[in-house]
């Protein structure tokens, strides 16, 4: 896919002039693709196509989606920006390190995610990356715009893409995020089965199994084994029941 | 002077939402110089205080000057930044490997200057300056937004003037190896239980999990997690058992 099939995922953004900045940018440094999750403002507005210039075909083309999952479908690698430090597991990383990662594998979609332009991306929203990028700010003031975190990131993969690209080491396939999805609900399920989740506190119990298994990267057979594990437990935990029937 | 001191000089802006996204953007990156030449616009306009948020100071501390060279007065470096690639006897050169040049002498003053939004600067006005940055774009819209182009040197600038910390994934502790070791065995003897593994194959089935696990640098407090599941789950298969037999 490379630069022209990267995705741009803006949740809620709310200023009609960062999007059409934004879409002028994107088509400046050779991206395509922009999905809007539940936009606050209209991307056709005039401002908006006033902005844009000569990419309001990039506008006109936005896919809008009710959510964030929507958004990644089909992804295998998606990257999460966000301007907080935060008491996280999952390292924040420079862009100009962590942003050619989304590159390395031509054939297949991946997601850049950027959050509202008032208070960014939820933990929840966060987790479904796998790599999270911090563009380094001086203490002063440290909130950048955000059609201007979205240039500058733009801008390190174009410069990243430009000189021809070089094959990453293949071998390894990474799993689509719907799939690893499909796993943390299985999990999930299971868990609350046998009484180690509770629903009251499932969800910030399940988002440090995500952390944790994000930063793995899993490959497509190994979600594939874990979901095995879990269809066999399930499995045995009907059968001992059976068994002691009989 | 550095970073800090550093002059972003724009020859005849006309726009203010330009304005004031460039001293947001500034301020952001840590450059306090804001010089305008002939401005076509009120760098005080609603709409430029708007955009600059918290970096309305820099708009009330711009110098307004009626030429370029009165700009750059007392500077000893400047750059000319343009979108044009013409007949020109002195190189156009990439932001990242020229722009550092300006902070490399920390006593004198040194000049960035950006042209007009519709035709950036004249051959005269670029004749002011030593060197002359493009901006890498794709060919099919080449034109960079003014905002757009100021954010991306000030980030370039600001990555050479303070190298990323590669932050450290701190807060928390790797878990022991033998702690891992033990998480490994229990669930090696789980999976052979169930029957996900057979003796035969169950060496090779766990370097698997043991890659994946490794790859994700668990922590202390993952591992107990991971070790509190499969109890939950031992404890779940015996309850089931016993359940039936009641």
């Amino acid at each position: 896919m490379g630069l022209a099939g990267l995705r741009i995922v803006l949740v809620e953004p709310a200023g009609p002039i960062n999007l059409g900045s934004i879409a002028r940018v994107m088509k400046n440094f050779g991206l395509h693709h922009l999905v809007l999750v539940n936009p606050q403002c209209d991307p056709l507005s005039a401002e908006a196509v006033k902005m844009a210039v000569h990419a309001k075909e990039i506008l006109e083309s936005a896919v809008l989606v009710t959510t964030l999952p929507e958004a990644l479908q089909g992804c295998v690698r998606a990257i999460a920006t966000t301007a907080r430090v935060r008491d996280w597991e999952t390292p924040l990383e420079n862009p100009r390190t962590a942003l050619p990662w989304l590159l390395e594998d031509p054939d297949t979609p991946a997601a850049l995610i950027f959050g509202r332009e008032d208070r960014g991306l939820s933990n929840e929203e966060l987790n479904y990356a796998q790599r999270f990028v911090r563009i380094p700010t001086h203490q002063s003031y440290s909130s950048l715009n955000l059609a201007t975190a979205v240039a500058i990131c733009c801008y390190e993969l174009a410069q990243y893409a430009a000189p021809p690209i070089t094959p990453a080491p293949s071998g390894t396939e990474l799993a689509p995020l719907d799939l690893v999805e499909t796993y943390y609900e299985q999990l999930e399920s299971l868990l609350l089965d046998i009484g180690y989740l509770y629903p009251h506190t499932a969800a910030s119990r399940m988002e440090k199994f995500r952390q944790l298994y994000n930063r793995a990267h899993l490959q497509t057979k190994e979600v594939a084994m874990l979901r095995g594990i879990l269809r066999q437990i399930e499995w045995a935990l009907k059968t001992k029941g059976n068994d002691e029937n009989l």
